[in-house]
């Protein structure tokens, strides 16, 4: 039995097991409904949501014997939500995150924080170019779960697997949390450009600098290059670069348009996760010395006060060097 | 000076560099137009090209005194204007190819044929995300020019960079060939997808895993794994994948959408070079003992006349594995 936390779209990968599910979300209205009716009307409109799939406001009733715990809460929740669950969490099980960001202030990754709330319990994270409506959908995609040893990755694996919600395996943890952190980032520098009009030979340049600037950082960090080639690097990057329903490339292309940050944010009533991890992972960078010139633009218009054009204008000032060794992007 | 042969839309990148330039047009009407008007309307409609181009249909005038040769033609045009161009070419001078795709019945690479018609020329490659009319409006560009040695790829990146157009460089000449000529084979399985209407998640999905199969391939032959996660790699699949221009998705799409590949060459007045390439991946891959379980659905469907449904179909019956080491794709 699985028990899990979620406010939204993580209900799309949890209901992809086939195991009974036990939901918990924070809203006793929405757990009702999904319990009662087999909606999310909130997130998920009108689809019906997995024959069987139980849900709860209660902690303890959704967690108390779950074999395995996936958090599908947003990262400001993540750590309030797991302290929560903790005390009820039988011992050894496993811990999967579906979360795409850093923890505001400790600038930890998820799975850093199941360390510290849940010390002892293996920790990972499912993560891929999955957009939730096309999942539920019964679209064909991917996603890769990453476990610190690979048994429990292939099980796990198993767990989530449908015939049209393909999971991989890989042991690279860092890897997979660092690349759905950064894709935001990237995600804002790719709208930015599109919102000035550049087309689509600018896009693919950005989009594969990008993936090389945040391999270059998750490596630093000990992720493995081959991870920010795969799926939670480019297949992610390239669904939020391209999909417009990326609310983080939204940010971008507005800004690109010329608005100021405060404007577009202002007119969102969901934080886009880009403009808050950018600040975090630049400060991050110059600790272990990496340049990060897309990011460092992206930090400039979206914390600085700089102009999307200005940073294009910054960014094609640099003469490119060796494609794999050379410094700046 | 430059002399280079070309039929289209290599113009677009002759015409960067800084140096006067010689291009030869196989058409005399292309060479006058191109030389007295400084237009190439059957490729480039009304676009006015590089003041100071000069182009000839006499191969001995475009190419006696070049100190560069950058090939611009169609792979299976390459032998034929290399040969010609071969007893003009002054000696040691490096031989650059635009060409994406490999020689019918040899397999060749472009530059195994300079190897061959023109032996000690260092022979080597420049590619990545690059529409033509796109570089040509100013938009922002990015491209890897590839050479033995990474001193000339060095001076040669110089003399094809403006501000807009960035050339990176390496040394990685078999990996951005490979590249270059696998990513039309991908571009058809993921027009296949788009045509029998998937989502964006199985989009970068099979533009991920494509990815990957190129690169277990092109490191077989001696690439080098960063190459195809590069811009000759991850960025010009990106473009072929997104843009509509591109006739090779737009076979996949037809297919998808239930055309039989003769109908839908039959619509067409050019190749295009993944329905000819595939066939060559493939009995490469198997002397190499590789598995390419994308590119031989795509061989399925456009020489064994298997539907698009069906190859979707089978590739979605293969359980995933392992990331990065799995069998399968």
């Amino acid at each position: 039995m699985l028990g899990g936390g979620s406010w939204g779209t993580a209900v799309a990968s949890i209901v992809a097991a086939s195991a009974p599910t036990t939901l918990w979300a924070r809203s006793p209205e929405v757990a009702r409904e999904i319990d009662e009716q087999g909606r999310n009307s909130r997130y998920l409109g009108d689809v019906a949501l997995t024959e069987g799939l139980r849900a709860t406001s209660d902690m303890e009733r959704a967690v108390h014997d779950a074999d395995v715990l996936i958090m599908g809460v947003p990262s400001h929740g993540f750590r309030e939500a797991l302290t929560q669950a903790a005390p009820f969490a039988r011992p050894w099980i496993p811990v999967v995150s579906l979360v795409k960001g850093l923890e505001q202030g400790t600038d930890d990754r998820m799975t850093e924080i199941v360390a510290e709330v849940l010390p002892g319990h293996p920790a990972g994270v499912l993560s891929g170019p999955n957009i939730a409506a096309e999942v539920i959908a019964g679209y064909a995609a991917a996603a890769t779960i990453a476990m610190p040893d690979q048994s429990s990755a292939t099980q796990l694996a198993e767990l989530f697997r449908t015939p049209r919600f393909r999971i991989y395996s890989t042991t690279d943890v860092v890897g997979v949390e660092v690349a759905g952190a950064l894709k935001n980032v990237f995600a804002i520098a790719v709208g930015m450009g599109d919102g000035t009009g550049a087309g689509f030979n600018t896009r693919a340049m950005v989009i594969t600098r990008s993936l090389r600037e945040m391999s270059r950082f998750g490596c630093a960090l000990g992720g493995d290059p081959r991870t920010f080639a795969g799926l939670a690097g480019t297949g992610d990057l390239i669904v939020t670069c391209t999909s417009p329903a990326s609310r983080n490339r939204r940010v971008g292309e507005q800004l690109g348009k010329g608005k100021r940050i405060d404007e577009v944010l202002a007119g969102m009533n969901q934080v886009a996760e880009g403009v808050k991890t950018v600040s975090v992972v630049l400060k991050r960078a110059s600790e272990l010395g990496i340049d990060m010139p897309i990011a460092a633009e992206v930090d400039g218009v979206v914390n600085k006060g700089g102009t999307a054009e200005e940073a294009y204008r910054g960014l094609l000032k640099a003469t490119p060097g060796h494609e794999h060794h050379g410094e700046g992007w």
